[in-house]
């Protein structure tokens, strides 16, 4: 993993959400898979959230202070608590949050030996500042296959036949 | 399933698909799971290929013949036996191919009533028009989602212990 191709990823996500969801009727926004599971909506308030209070202060911790205490527990619901904005407010929010998010990941200089340095998982125990940075891309990226996926559900049944060619149509949209 | 809104997601695809992967360096485009397995860019010429010989020629066919004869194989993996294009341009011919369906697709008129009319398909017996149309929106999304989920799995390793919170990163992309 290099710093400057992770943030360069990074810095699509907003694009990618907005040409997929700016406008789209509640109907696809609001499709989940029944009680317990998120919408593409919910996913977005999701990866809000993450942005601010999860990877910038994470990896802001690890630089000032390493391992010598936890991270605090990242609530992977909080947006289901929040209340509902337009789909625009939510994706201009986000744009807004990711734009400081990266902004503030390269004013913090890291070169490729911190990438070594330690913080304290709550429950996952040691972990690096690389693996924190890659796993924030794969998790912007895995959750927008999960949005592919929640969207494509709201036809499950209108498939009719071709539903068995579909493995991601018999999954469901969970907390990860 | 109502034709509009499916039009209308259809006609995201190509701009959702320039924003993520437009400019992407190659060690992300070709990223694949192994050998048999899918990239970001085989999923993309998979795509291309569907517009071109797939969905529009099987919906014309169900208008002009019904069930009379089977539809065409569709060629799964096409696409691995083309030359490589370099992705604007695979891109650009997705999103060409893309804007002559719908305009194809809305010239056929097709009206509510026309959703029950059924053509054969060599595998799955008889289908519907509506069925063929919600899996072409569905066969957008859920490789979609295969690609954010196998972009995310160049990073599998790099997670380290995060790995177990994204299930995603232990799926591959294969035929769907």
């Amino acid at each position: 993993m290099e710093l400057p191709e992770a943030a360069e990823m990074l810095s699509r996500t907003p694009d990618v959400l907005d040409a997929l969801l700016t406008g789209l009727p509640p109907q696809w926004l609001h499709h989940n898979d029944g009680p317990g599971t998120w919408s593409a909506y919910d996913i977005v308030g999701h990866l809000l959230h993450g942005d601010g209070t999860n990877w910038l202060p994470r990896a802001r911790m690890i630089l000032d202070r390493g391992a010598e205490a936890p991270f605090e527990p990242f609530d992977r619901e909080a947006m289901l608590s929040e209340e509902h904005a337009d789909v625009s407010v939510l994706l201009a929010r986000f744009r807004t949050a990711r734009r400081a998010s990266l902004g503030e990941l390269s004013a913090m200089d890291i070169e490729p030996d911190d990438m070594e340095r330690r913080g304290l998982h709550p429950d996952l125990g040691e972990v690096t500042l690389g693996q924190l940075l890659a796993t924030w891309v794969a998790h912007d990226l895995t959750h927008l296959g999960q949005i592919g996926e929640v969207l494509a559900r709201r036809y499950r049944e209108d498939v009719g036949p071709w539903r068995q060619y579909m493995p991601a149509l018999d999954r469901t949209a969970e907390a990860e």
